[in-house]
Parts: structure tokens; sequence; C-alpha cells
């Protein structure tokens, strides 16, 4: 028997989505298409960018990678001078080109297209409200409550609309939209991702990370606050402030794994530096005697070199990453137990034999992978495996966009650190501390998002979401 | 405007092909499968795989990677308890499946497939001749010419024509054939090219790697020797010798780039070792004062790690490669002249900034790629930038399987080492010395080909072969 | 030079859909399969199913032939006791998926899919009217306005909010609903356009016309009779009569031309002898001295043999119709001037040389096909060519749910008899007359619409629709 | 349970292949692909084109139909000023694109393409001879032995050794080849198949049936003569019978049902004239005392019509065929018995009802569709059901490039006439005599094969051919 096998790690979490928006180029789509190629790893699911002409939206879709689904015609078929786009990592329904971003409406003055990383936690409450007066939906993204609400709102500009809907959502988003006449881009009060702005020449970039303007060679301008709409038109760029203050609560987890290390996010902090910084602190934390260091490749590699050069360990690379890793794998039945991995990674004995060895990891979140991977290194050879990862354990779901397992798939949330050393068949295993975590981010520790790893959750539920979001099970 | 860029770099030499056989077991589609999927880095465009029950040979073969062209569907309908199977990076031609290995033919005797890695190249030759015979050529593929020859021979047992086929050929050739009753695999008798066996509990294989038998979980039992033909079927393997003895020439660019570093080629030596020695090696012959060493990402990373031990100086990933790389990218004509490389591999800003930067690759071939990446260097602010090469220049085509530029294009070829220096825009350059090189590789240095190096062949032209190859350019 | 040819006959009026939908059978998707195969001719450009197994709603959809669309994966995939099925012939837009029927919704009471044949003609205003309350409509098709006003009433049960929506829609619908509990169809008061009743066992099915119970061994029962709704569930089937009474007034085209042969419609009445019955009137009323009656096959094949039969004349076929006809051609430039007439009908010279033939078809409406005809024909040796057609001059469109040319194109609307004669270069040419059509039409004159022949359209206009229907052209 | 019904009537006949050919004209692959589209009938299984230019050899194939696989730029990828083309239905393997014709070759010598209508009884042999010399076959196609032959033989010209492989071919061969240099058209000695010349303007075409130069307005010139082999080049057409001499044997049922009945065959016969006869030939056969003659639709019509004239009764269409049967149809597990014939006709009672019923086909094969259809007749009201067959008992199947069903599935090989009657459950049942089917065909009776009808032969068998074709069934 042959079987399907997902190859998108399952014991780590995901990012939902990529979002990118540019105005005043001749190429908006073109320049969308690249943006999101430089964000394919925040969503590999499906893709889907509009463009606008100022008459006319022009839209394509489409489930697979980034580089599968636009093709020269497809690209052809976008003309205009600003587009949005999106890249979606998608948990449940999958195959339907309905769900695919962004969402794209004719109202009754205009146009509307909408592109949305986060999560909404009202989503479904503001829904059921919403059908009661007649709306009906077409897909089950929680981002379709949004353009509701605009066609709803009774406020008299398109603007005062937008702010108006997004005044009644409650969660993480950041948004970009597009008009016939322009964009707008706005980030929740609390920042829970990340949103930024750069510029190529006469024209404005919004896109989820930095990485997006590098390939563009486009300019880092700055991150949109928390809290702040900015609105971009033939006018140029205009900052709002519509929403009531709130505490900032970045998400601190797209330091750890989320982000490419190659990016600034939060006020052009780079990535790469801070999990360098995570690594030497973990060292500092859990230093053990070991003859070498090694990555789980390609996320633990800076942690890894972070831990050598604080540990005063030599940096091996003993495990080896596959290039050629799809998002399935078709496994035949003969196979062996730990063939998922074995399909992404490979070890080199030689590196490994006889040696001490230390295999830095970003996270763990369901200790089925680092299980295999601890197996696969003492079957190279290893006489010691000490497992070290660069964030603290991880007890509680997300609901501010990324996809998580539910509580009691954590393995952390019910067991502790002996028994998941256990579990994993380490010889020893180190989380590293909360604190030394922040201390590694830079700025303000309160300014962060930690609630997976602190059960602190930056915005309340009520007792409908709190059920709705599974946060509660019921008592069997 | 918008144009298709390849992305398979052009600044590398490429293997040709990957070689995968297995007998005796009764998934033998999905272990070629899965063998092929490991040595998928040998073989990007095309791949095929022939099965069979003893009566009949079931088959398969698409353009793309293994992961796209066998589903369950495609790996069901290849029943049997042998098969083989074939990876193919093609030079032109290209979307013509007539190309694609194995080679299947039915004779008056039975069924025949071939799989092969290397070139002949003595085709032509015996091509026109057997033509002139009757013989009707369905592909332009070189490794035709072998069942052509077979189907001619007057031997009488099929093992005997196989034999009279093969000593005719000269050229590089890592075979496995099908026939109903089992396999024959060979290697020419300059071992030009690498090719393993392996053992699954009672089935055996046959692999241009080890990493295939990693992935099967699968032991390895040792290389084909050069100039050995095994015969393997129910009554076990048999190894016969039956080529006029010749000098061994194995490929030493193998171990320098082509290999997955988890391999193990010509006798059990890890790939990776050896690069790391190279990197060793060649920090001794050109140390230079510098704060970081980084590697060209991947395959520069085991010799920089090695150049960074070997020369004290603290390993960096200042390149972040990019893991959503596909076979093409589509290009909008806004984009820099630097895109390609762009695409691939990003720099970091916080990695490289006022450093003076030691950058590793395992080769240089071109150039056009080393310049773009010296320039992104720079331009991420490092202060200076210091390219070394793990191996020598390469001045000479290859024409043992392996897809190479013609001589003049490569760039060793007819400039000094200073003239590519300043054409890379690099602060200093160097490669690997000859003698560094084969020293760093293990056993007798006369044993490996070198040929794309020093120009020293080791199967001499005849006058026509040269002019076909196009050794000789008309003088103009 | 290449191009594409639509094949479509672009000289004749088009229905523009067929529903079905069967209630209380485990194969409910089979059996729409088969009867939109049977209901092809009512639509060819894309078609839907949706099943529902009262939880949950299935759907396919796809562009093309119904025979293409669904395969065994695709009717596995339908699973349920119901559904409904509708088949599209689009007038414009066409590529897109969003308008291809049935459309389904999910209210906050549950799921809702509806199949639509005609055409409203108060849409745009009811469509600005919702979209002011806040709807967001998903396609251009007039039939989801039924939707947004069943999920805006404010009437309390789910069927009250249809026949709400219905009454507020003005022009032809025969529409087939599906919801959680059962199946609704409806006929407008009108009758418009055909639907009918039939019971398989104890399954209960609707249908544009009788053929698709053929097909399937089902019973017809009756036809739903004008301003009837009716549901099924699992009480059986219910009669209502919710909407104000108006005057009959079915589409006598239906007799003409768009039914199939094999149908009864209106009440049992079988399509093939009334289309005799023209053709034995036509021959009554312009009988000319003649050798053969041939018709233009298929569709003219029942009034020539009944004006062959009424007027005396051997009846021959002297055009063949190609059984390979597509939708599209691929017209090389190279091509006479009739291509697109002559891949679809080719002449038999021997049956036409030398002959007085007359030549019948059922309607013309630009003329264009019929000059070609007449000068095939021609070619083909005939000494005369007579043309009779077996309905009056078309001289107005239809806003019905036909597809039609605007007024303009219409020869009759703005030329003589004599003049369109000279047009199709014939040696003569009769239309039946208005009398002798609906003398051949079994019951009353008046139950009939005859408004593209008439301009006496049953539904009055407002002015607001005249304009947005194109009634009166701006005058230039 | 769903399951695929194919649709190609398996109560007939199938010709087997369709051949195209022309020299001389810029569009030459448009005009083949115009060419196949018209000769569609003969083969709907496969289609290729291959076109040169004199240097090269531009090549298209694909399975289905004509329209489906020639699109825009499927034939702009075809230049040159000649190609050659096939259709082909096809019996076994199916799936092969290796078997869909032209086959092509690349010679010591240059380009060859090949297309083949017919079939050769003695290829089983040569292929093994040409296997003992080396030769390796692509393909289980009769017509690559041709292909051999050319390539073994030793003779000088290209000319001489096409005509020294077409004199050890026996059965039947109507050929197009191309070489760079022209065409060569031949057909065998007994004239099995028919191969007419054609002319537009300045280019030679050659076609399979003259229905194919309709479409292209070009000129029916004449039929290539049984044994004569045409060269077509720049020097203009040459003709040659190098063959030795044999007695004609025309397929007659070409007349019957291959050819469509706007073809001309066979020296300017038209088929639909002829096709009457038959009709006009069996009435006075067989008449019978009845209310109305209906044809089975298409093939059946002119028979049909023959046979009412001839007999004074009514013709009417009582059998409605639909337009839109594909080659296969899904068939949901619910269906009925007649399933298959449904799909294809539908029965119109009001002309059926309480009628003395004869309805005319023009053969009977197994006997299993005639059944369905005198029980549908029967349903639908008929009074009396005779059977009326236009062409004689089929007793023994075609080896001469006809698809035809094995000695024991022909019911007439095995039963009366009576007992055949009663399986199909007819109130009587006829068949055309012998002599009354050579009568009604042009010319001398003695240049027809009826071999199908009488077992008599025109080309005799050796004991291994016959063997091989299954005429003697092994004894049990
Ligand atoms: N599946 C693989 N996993 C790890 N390394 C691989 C794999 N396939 C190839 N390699 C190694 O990667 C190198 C090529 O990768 P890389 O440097 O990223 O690209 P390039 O071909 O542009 O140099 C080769 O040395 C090869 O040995
Ligand atoms: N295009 C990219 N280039 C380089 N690094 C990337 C890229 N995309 C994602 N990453 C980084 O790679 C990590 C994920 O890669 P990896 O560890 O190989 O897989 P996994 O998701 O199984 O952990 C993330 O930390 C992300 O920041
Ligand atoms: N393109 C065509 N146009 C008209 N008649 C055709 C065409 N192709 C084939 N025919 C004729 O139709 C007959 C086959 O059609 P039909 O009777 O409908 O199907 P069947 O193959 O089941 O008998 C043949 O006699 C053939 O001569
Ligand atoms: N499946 C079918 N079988 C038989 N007749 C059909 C079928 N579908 C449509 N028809 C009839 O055929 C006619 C259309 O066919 P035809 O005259 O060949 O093409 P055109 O649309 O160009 O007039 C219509 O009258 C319709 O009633
Ligand atoms: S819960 Fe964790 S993953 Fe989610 S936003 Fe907060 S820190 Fe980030
Ligand atoms: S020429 Fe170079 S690449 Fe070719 S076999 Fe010899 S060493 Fe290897
Ligand atoms: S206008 Fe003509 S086509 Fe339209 S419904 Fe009335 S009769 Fe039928
Ligand atoms: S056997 Fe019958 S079908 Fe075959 S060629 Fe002779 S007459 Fe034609
Ligand atoms: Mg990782
Ligand atoms: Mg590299
Ligand atoms: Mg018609
Ligand atoms: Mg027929």
């Amino acid at each position: 028997m042959i079987k399907e096998l997902p190859l998108i790690s399952p014991d780590k979490f995901h990012d939902e989505c990529a979002v990118f928006g540019v105005y005043g180029h001749e190429e908006a789509a073109n320049l969308t298409y690249l943006g999101l190629y430089a964000l394919q790893h925040r969503g590999q699911e499906a893709s889907g960018i509009v463009s606008g002409d100022g008459d006319q939206f022009f839209v394509q879709k489409g489930m697979g990678l980034v580089a599968d689904i636009y093709n020269k015609s497809v690209l052809e078929s976008l003309p205009g001078y600003m587009a949005i786009g999106h890249n979606r990592y998608s948990t449940a329904g999958g195959q339907d080109l309905k769900n695919v971003q962004p969402l794209i409406v004719n109202f009754a003055f205009g146009n509307l297209a909408l592109a949305h990383n986060g999560n909404l936690i009202n989503a479904q409450v503001l829904r059921h409200e919403l059908e009661a007066y007649g709306a009906i939906f077409q897909s089950t993204s929680d981002s379709e409550v949004i353009i509701h609400l605009i066609a709803h709102s009774r406020a008299s500009t398109f603007l005062a609309r937008v702010i108006d809907a997004l005044s009644q959502v409650r969660g993480a988003f950041s948004v970009a939209l597009m008009t016939d006449n322009g964009l707008i881009a706005a980030r929740d009060p609390h920042g829970l991702r990340p949103l930024c702005i750069g510029r190529l020449r006469s024209s404005w970039i919004v896109a989820s990370e930095t990485c997006a303007f590098d390939l563009l060679d486009a300019e880092y301008v700055r991150e949109i606050e928390p809290g702040e709409l900015i609105v971009i038109n033939d006018q140029g760029l205009e900052s709002h402030h519509p929403f009531p203050q709130a505490d900032p609560a970045m998400c601190v987890f797209e330091y750890v794994y989320f982000a490419r290390p190659d990016s600034r996010i939060y006020g052009a902090n780079a990535v790469y530096g801070i999990r360098k910084a995570l690594g030497r602190q973990l060292a500092q934390e859990s230093w053990v005697p070991a003859d070498i260091v090694i990555p789980v490749p390609d996320s633990g590699v800076p942690a890894a070199l972070g831990y050598a050069e604080g540990g005063g360990i030599r940096f091996e690379t003993g495990l080896i990453r596959n290039h050629y890793v799809g998002r399935t794998f078709i496994e035949p039945e003969q196979s062996i137990r730990h063939f998922g991995v074995k399909v992404k990674l490979n070890a080199v004995p030689e590196v490994l034999a006889d040696k001490r060895v230390v295999v830095v990891d970003d996270s763990l979140v369901r200790g089925t992978t680092s299980r295999k991977i601890v197996k696969m290194i003492r079957q190279a050879g290893a006489k010691e495996v000490h497992v070290r990862i660069s964030s603290p354990p991880i007890i509680s779901p997300c609901f501010y966009g990324i996809d998580t397992p539910t509580k009691k798939e954590l393995i952390a949330s019910s067991h502790s650190i002996e028994e998941i050393r256990k579990y994993i068949t380490a010889d020893s295993l180190a989380y590293l501390s909360l604190e030394g975590m922040l201390k590694s981010a830079p700025g303000s520790p309160t300014q962060y998002c930690n609630a997976c790893f602190t059960e602190k959750y930056p915005i309340s539920f009520t007792r409908a979401e709190e059920l709705q979001l599974g946060l509660f099970e019921p008592s069997a």
C-alpha cells in the first residue's frame, strides 16, 4: 500500500499568511509576484494577486506555490498600477479556491479586495449577527467578516466604513485593502503580526517582512505601528491612528521561527542576529560538555551557531537537509517508521560517530520529529545526544493567525521536561527560559506577546469565544 | 516584459544522470521511486521507472521532479519484483519523452530496459555503422547505441551480447539493465562514474550513490569495481570482469560538488569529510586575515567549515538560501541585473556589515554567479570580500557524462586568476591547487580523473571524435 | 494565420438553461447527471450539480459538456438523496465559474442551492436596492438576486421567504431550489419556460423537458403550472399557487426549435408532431413546384418531412450533418469564406444536381447561415433553391431567458421578405404566417408568448428596464 | 456503482484508419488538420500530423478527436510545405502514443514518416525475421514492419527501397509516406481500401475519401488505382505500377457503412446514391405491409429513404439521435439494461404508437443493439416491428483493416435468420441478398471484396497466418 504523507512539518507552529501590496508602479502585479515569492515561507498552500488600473480589478488565484501559480500568461493578465497579494497556509478545507485571498467584492460603490494576515477571535459572533441582517457569506474564512462589516457600515465615506469595520473586530490583523482609488493597510492595536512599509522609487509597498523588499531592491521605510492605518493613493501616503490605544503585544515567535532569518521586523530588528543571541543565551543557561554542536537545519542554524560560539564547542552540519522536499511525499508501505523525517533530513555518520552531540532546534511542539531526529543521530553513531531548544516550552495554542495543534497535542502542556526528554530519548533536554528569550529580544519585554509559552493572552476572551476556540474542552 | 529564467545554476557543472535498480522485492517500483528521490540532485529534468514481473515490463516516465511524476496511481501501475530507474538532467531537446530513460525495447528474445549514467565518446561513429545495417534509432541519446549493439550482436546468450555491446563502446558508463530474468549492472573499465551495491534483507540494490540506501534503510555492500559487470537474478549476485583492464580514472569532481555530502562513494569514502578536508587545505594554501568565513550555501558549507576551522576564523551564514527555488523563475522586466542569484540567495547585512569576509564555494565555472555574489556581499556592507574555491581552475570540458559549457565559456580556460579576480570584483581570489585537491582525496592520486582541471583525458580521442565533441573549434 | 471559430450556430436563438432536480433517490447525483445529459441541448457552456444528504451540500461544477465534466470520481464525490443540476448556455463572460449554476449559499438557517432557467427583467433594479442594504453579490447573474431577496426577507419560515422573494421578481423563471430539507420548484405566473414533474418509483423529479425522464425510464407526471410552486420533501409533494394570477404566455419558440423533438412540453404536447404540422401548414401556405424537399439538418427535419408530405414532393437528405462538430473550430487562414457552415454541413451533389430544391429550416435569425446554405446547395448543382421557414419572421429580441441578438441584428426587423430573399440569394423565400404557426400549436393561441415575432411582450417594462434591456437604442 | 461505457457502437464493423497527405502548400499542416477533421469517422481514438520543410520534420500526436488535439499552438508548431496525417480507431492497447501514426523514423539517409490504412496479414512473420536481423520494434503496430523493411532493404534508391518493402507485405494497404523530398502514396494490388487524389491549385492531396476535398474546396482528381504507387515532389506527380498485377478486390462494405454518405469512392461513385439503391433493392426483395419506414439514424437514413420510396411506404424519423454522444458514457448503477442505446437514440412515441414499423439499418453484427432498438420501438407503442438490413448476413471477420469481432461473435456465422429474428424480437427480419447488394454497386461484381459476407477471402492465408489471425480456433 501507498499513502500520501504531508511534509509541512507537523512538529512546528506555522504562520498562516503573507500580505503584500504596491501602489504606483506600472508593473504592480509583477512586483507583487516577486514579493509573494520572497514571502513564500509564510504560506505555501495557495496564493492570489489582485491588480487594479483605477477602473477594473484583475485577479488570479491558485493552489500551490507562487512559482507554480504565476507563469507568464497569468502575470500578463494582471495589468494596472496597483496590486495586493496574499499567500496562505491553510489549516483545513484546503482545496477550496473560495477561501484563497485576496477576497474580492463588488459593492454598489466600487471594487474592494482584501488580504489579511492574522485571526479574528470574534469572527463567529460577528458572522452570526451579519447573517441575521441578510449577509451571505461565500467562504469560511474569518477575513470575510471584515468585508461584510464594510458593506453594512452606515458611515458615509469609504475610509470611515473601513475604520468602522476594523473597530468592531477583535484579534490579530495585518491587512492590505485595495479599492479603485488606492490601498489601505492597517495593523491591529496590539500589533500582533508584522507589517512594514517600503519604497521603490516613487512607489509605495507594504509587506509582511522586509525580505520582500530585498528581492525587489526596494528600500525599507518603517514598520506600520500597532493600531496605525495608512492610506496610499495619488496624494501619497497618509497615516491614521483611528483605533483606541492598546498595549503592544507583538508575536515573539516571529523572532524564534516564523520570520526569514534575513528579514528585519518590528522596527528594523534583524532576525538572524536575535536567533544567534537566543542560542548564545541558551548555551549560557544550559551548557553541557560535548564534542560538536549541530543544528536541525535550516531553522536551527543561527541558534546552533550562537550556542557553539557561546559554548565554545565546534559547530558541524551533521544533518543534511534534502533540497527537493515538496509539500507531500508518497510513502510506500515497506517504509520504516521514521520515514517522514528521513525524506527531509539525513544524518552524516562521519560527523556524528562516537561524538557527544548537542543538537539545537528553534522550538518543540509535539515532540514527534525531535524523537525521530534523536534516534537518527544515535543510529549514525553518536555517543550522547543533548537536545537544546532556543525557546521556552509551548504550553498553549495561538489564536492570532498561527496554525497550532490543540492544547492537548502540545507535549509541554501536560508533560514535564524530564518526561519529554524520555519521550524524545535524548540524554539531556533543555529549553531556553522565558526571561532568557525576552532578554535576547530587543526593547522592553512587555511589548511582546508570549501567550503560547505562558498562557497569558493579550486579548481577553468572552465565554462564547472561549468555547468556540476550543479553549475549554467539554468534560467527558 | 516577462521572461523565463532557468534556475539550475548556470555557473556549475551538472551531473547528467542517476541510476537505480532493485531485484527481489515485492515493492520493487516503490523502492526505486525512493531511490530516485534520494538521487534527485543527479538529474532534475525527467525520470522513469520500469518494473518487471518476469513476464511483462511496466513503465512510467515523466518530465520534472521525482516527487511530481510518481503519485499513488503511477506507482500502483508498476507491479513486479524487479525494477530499474533513472533521473535525467538534460542538456538540450528536453521536452522529449523519447530521450527519457530507462530506454525499453522488445527484442525477439524478450524485453530489455536500460538506464545509463555517463557518456559514450564513440556513440556517433557506432550509430552511423548501425544505421547502415538497417538499425532505426528512436532517440538522440547516446545510450541507445548500447541497445542496438545488443540487438545486432551475434553472440549466443543474452549476457554474451551485453558484454559484446559494452566492449564496443568507449567512454563512461555506469549502467543498469533489466531483462525478463533479472538485472545486469556494469561500470566502465575506468570507473569514471560511481555505482554501488546495497542490500535490503534478501533484495539486491544498485545505485549511483549511497544516500539512496540510507533513505531505504538498506545496507551499503560495496562499490561496483571499474570494469566489473554483475548479474543479479534468482541465483543471487554473480560478478564478471569481462572487459580489458584499464587504469582507474574515477571522477574527482564527485567529491568536490556532484555527490550529496551525506553519500559515500568510491569505496565508502564520505563526501562530507573530504569536502571539509578540501576547505582545510584551502585555508592552509591561501589564508587571508578576515573577520568571518561564509559559505555559498549549500554546496559551499563543508569546505567553508573546513576553512574556518583550519584558518581559525569565525564561521557565519551570511547568505541565506531560499527554500522554494524551483527549476525556473519568471522574471519581470523591471528587475535588476542580479536577479537570478537574488532569487536563490539573500545577504544578511547584520552579519556582513563592516566585515572582512572570506566566501567559500566549491567550484567556479563561468564566473558570472560569483561576480553577482561578491557584489551582493559588498552591497550588504562588507569591507573586504575574499573568494576561495575548494577546487582548481576548470580549464576544459568533461566528456564523461557531465553537462559542461564549451571550453570558451570556462573562464579559467583563457583568463589568469588575477583577471578572474578582477572580473568577479573580489579583493582576492584563490583556488585550491591540484596537489592540494588530490591530497585531500583518499588513496592514490593517480586513480582519479581530473581532466577538466588538467586537460589530461584518461580516454584518448580519435580525430573524428575530437571534431564531433567540439574539442577543436573551427578556425574562424 | 489561425483563428478560433465558435460553432454554436450564430444564426439561431439559443435556450439559455436547463434545470433538473430529484428528491428521494440514493443515486440522486447520478440521476441528475443523466438528466443534464439529456438536456444538453439547452446549454453547452457549463454545468453544475449540487447534492445533499440532509446535513451537507456537495458540489461539482465545470465548463464544457456534461459528458466531459462528470467523470467517475466527480460523481462519486456527490453523495446524498437529493440533488439539483443546471446546464448553462452563456452569453458573455463565459469562462467564469462564479456564474455557473446551481448557485449555493450558506445562510444562518442552512444551505441553499438555486438553478434558474429564464431571465428577470427587474434584476438590475433589485440588485441596486439590495446592495444599498449591504448585500454583496458574487456573480453577474440575474439569478443571484433571488438568493439575496431570500436572505433579506423578513418572513418567518423558509418557504415564506422564497415566496416573498419570487413575488418581487418580474420576468421568466423556472427554478429549482434545494435546502437541507428538500426541493422547491416554481414556474413564473406566465409560465414562460417549461418545467415538468416526473416520478421514478418513490422519487420525485423536476426537469425542463421530458426527454430527461425518458433516459431515466422515469414516468412523466405533469407540467408544473404557470404560477405554481411545489415543495418536495419527506412528506411528499405539496402544491402552492402563491403568486397573483396572470395570463399564461408560454414560449411558442420551444415548439419551433428549442425543445428536443422527442420531448413533450406544456402538457404532454409532442414536439415532433407539432413541428411536422408546422411544415405541413407551411406547404399549404407557400407551396412551390419542386423536385425535392430537403431539411437543414437536424432541426429542420420534422418540418421538412411535413412539407414534403403536405406538398407531395419527394423528401431527400441533400445536406449531411457532420457528427463531430464541437463548440469551436480552429480555422486556418487559407479557408474559404463559407468555412463555418461547411464544417457542420456538406452538400451531396448526387442529390441536388439539376434539381429544383425546397430547403426547409425552422427559423431565420440573421440570415448569414441561410445565405451560405443556399450557396452551397447551388454550388452542388441545384437549378432552383426555395427557402421555407417553419416560423414567422423574427423582429424583436427575447427577454425571457433566450440568447438573442440585438434588434438591429435581426434581419427581419428592418428588411422585407423580398430583401431577405435577395440577401440569402434564394429563388424564393417564404415564412410561416403567425396564424399558421399558432394554429399548429395545441390549444388556445392566446396562451403562448410570441413576442419575438410580434413585439407584443406579455410583461410590460418600466422605462428604466427598457433602457437597461437596450430596447431603445440611443439616438445617434 | 458507476462504470464507463464505451459508446463507439459495439454492434458495427469499424474502419480503422484515415490517411491524408498534401504537398506544395505553405499551410500544409493546416490543410491536413482540416482533412483529418473531415475524415474523423474513420478513426476517433488518436490522430497525428507530421509536416516537413525539406530539412526537418515536425510532429504532433494525441489521443482523442481531431478537434481536441489540434489547437492553435499545436498547428503553429507544424511549419513546412508538405505534411501527412492519420486518424486511428484502435482495437487494443489504446492509450499508447507509440502506436499513433504517422510513424516517424530517422534513417542514415534522412527522415521518413508513414501513415497506413489497412492491415498486413504477414506482419508477424516479417517481424520475426526482421528481429532476427537485429531490428528493434517500437510499437505493436503491423505498419512498423514496412519501415524496417525499408531500412533493411539493400536497394540503392529510396524509392526502390519503398517498392522493395511494399512488395514483401501481403494484405491491405493504402499508405502515405513522407520523406525530406516529397510524398509517396500507394494502394495494394487488390485495392482493398480507398485512396484518392485531389488538387488545390498547385498542391497535390491524397485522402481516404473525397469528403476531405470538399471541406478544403479542393478538386477531386481520381482514385489511386489498385497496385499504383505515386510519387509527389517538386517535379510534380509521377505514377508507377511496380507490383505484380492482382484481381481488384475493393471493400464493398465502404459503400454499405464505412464511407461518409457525401463521399465518392472507387472512381467517383457517390456513396449516398448507392446506399439509397441498396434500400430500394431491399424493398423489392423483402417488402412487407407497414405504416411507416424509419431509419436507425444516421447511417440507416439513405437506405431507409430508398426502402420507403421503393416500397411506397411513408418515411418517418421515429428514433432521434442525440447530438452530444461522445466516445464514452459514465453509467450509474441504477440504469436500466438498455442504457447504452438510450443514450444515443430515443424513440418518439407520437410517431410509432400503433404503427406497423419497418426499421432499416445498414448492417447487423452481433445483434445486441438491434435487439435493444426493437424493444425501444415496441415500448413506444409500435404494433409490429420489421427489421430490414441493407447488406447480407456477416459471417466472417475482416482481416483488411477493419475492426471486427471474432467469428464466434458474429451472430450470422452460427445462427439462421429466423434465429436472429427471434433473438432481436422482431416480427420479421430480412437482409439484402448478396446479388442484390452487388447489383446496387457500380461496375462488375467481381471487382469487390465481399469476404465478410461470403468467407471468400481475396488473399490466401498460409497456415501460420491462419493460426495467427485466429481464423481457426483451437479445438477445445
Ligand atoms: N538533496 C540534497 N540534500 C542536501 N544536499 C544536496 C542535495 N542535493 C544536492 N546536494 C548538494 O548540494 C549541492 C548543490 O547545492 P547548492 O549549492 O545549493 O546549489 P548549486 O547547484 O547552485 O551549487 C551539491 O553539492 C550537492 O552535493
Ligand atoms: N526562503 C527561505 N530561505 C531561507 N530560510 C527560510 C526561507 N523560508 C523560511 N526560512 C526559514 O526556515 C525555517 C524553516 O525551515 P526548516 O527548519 O528547514 O523547516 P521546518 O519548517 O521543518 O523547521 C524558518 O525559520 C524560516 O525562517
Ligand atoms: N461526419 C459525418 N457526417 C455525416 N455522416 C457521417 C459522418 N461520419 C460518419 N458518417 C456516417 O455515419 C454513419 C455512422 O453513424 P451512425 O449510424 O450515427 O452511428 P453508428 O456507427 O452507431 O451506426 C456511417 O455510415 C458514416 O458513413
Ligand atoms: N440531443 C439531441 N438529439 C436530437 N436532437 C436534438 C438534440 N439536441 C437538440 N436537438 C434538436 O436539434 C436542433 C438543433 O440542431 P441543429 O439543427 O443540428 O443545429 P442548429 O442549432 O445549428 O440548428 C434543435 O431543434 C433541437 O431540438
Ligand atoms: S501566542 Fe505565541 S505564536 Fe501566537 S502571537 Fe503570541 S507569541 Fe506569537
Ligand atoms: S573531466 Fe572532470 S568532471 Fe569529467 S569525469 Fe573527469 S574529473 Fe570528473
Ligand atoms: S419572445 Fe419569443 S423566444 Fe422569447 S419567450 Fe416569447 S416566443 Fe419565446
Ligand atoms: S472482408 Fe468485408 S469489410 Fe473486409 S474488406 Fe472485404 S468486404 Fe470489406
Ligand atoms: Mg526547522
Ligand atoms: Mg552551490
Ligand atoms: Mg438547425
Ligand atoms: Mg448506424
